[in-house]
């Protein structure tokens, strides 16, 4: 196999890639200059080789405690629970969370084999249990299906711990349409109404 | 910057890859194993390491002459006049072409400073007119308004060298459905319309 076929190989196995999209990648790296391409390289290698999942919280970082663990200024008491690392950009680019994070590694999924003892779950117990004074937990997992399965399984396996577990609102999203939205969330947004006083 | 950052930023430099999309792949690779996002290092710095342009037809190779042009069951008489590299694949996908190839590099568009002097058009002049026996090129840029353009020129480079200069046809697309085709396709379609006998 060429070097050109190769790399269009490699590129495909990118999820949102197909092998079309990959050969026109492969195309427009190569009228790039050589120093470029090398970059991304090297990127990709530095990724692989320094970025270890956190051992308080699984995020991924290069160092353990991640960021958000070992910043004195967050609330440690407060435990965000989210399926995925990336999870944790999205909560942070809203501003407002100083809480601290615990990743799960993904959802329950029976089908796909994926259980309980598959998820950071007993890490999280583990947590909550050792003193280190957690008030609350916060459930964010996706709003899915198996998100929220997931979700109130979390709820079920800190009964007893002597912690609050909230779950993150379900609703319309800000800028969104009525008009567009779908009946479940539009159900959801119903029964979560809240006193507007007065 | 973070590793994570730094990868996500040369992945959005790829066209069609935006800041999201670039965060996603970095986290998708990061639950690879390390093995995979190494061949996609390794296979990146070796396209940029081994390929150059053939200094026959222009097409992008490892080695020179290119697979096309030291075919010798290739009909060296026939040259495919194409704008990029990437087009030489489409073509090729067709079967039916075994000729060879020349590829300008782009197209005219004076708007961003491209002229004749920056496509390989005297090199194809030079191939036409060095005894090589070359007795038809086929003109088979876009069927844009700057193929188009590019074409004209083209075709008016090899005036007087003794060689039959040709253009792919324009029309409906096979599979296609007149009713969503455009006009000027149509119109196209119209006017090169063929006798069928009878």
């Amino acid at each position: 196999m060429s070097v050109i076929a190769e790399l269009a190989t490699e590129l495909a196995k990118l999820p949102g890639i197909g092998r079309k999209t990959a050969t026109r990648l492969v195309y427009h790296l190569l009228k790039q200059p050589a120093a470029s391409v090398e970059r991304l390289a090297l990127a990709l290698q530095a990724v692989t080789r320094s970025v270890r999942a956190c051992s308080t919280c699984g995020n991924l970082t290069e160092q353990d405690p991640c960021e958000f663990c070992a910043d004195q200024r967050r609330d440690a008491g407060l435990v965000c629970v989210v399926e995925e690392a990336s999870d944790i950009d999205a909560i942070e680019r809203s501003g407002e969370y100083r809480g601290v994070y615990h990743v799960l590694g993904g959802h329950l999924s029976p089908l796909d084999g994926i259980g309980p003892d598959d998820l950071r779950i007993g890490s999280l117990l583990h947590r909550v249990g050792n003193g280190a004074g957690i008030r609350e937990v916060i459930v964010a997992t996706n709003p899915s299906m198996e998100g929220e399965v997931t979700a109130t399984y979390v709820r079920g396996a800190l009964d007893g711990h002597g912690v609050k577990v909230t779950r993150i609102a379900l609703g319309l999203p800000v800028g969104g349409d009525l008009e567009y939205a779908d009946g479940v969330t539009i159900a959801r947004a119903l029964s979560a109404r809240r006193d507007m006083g007065g």
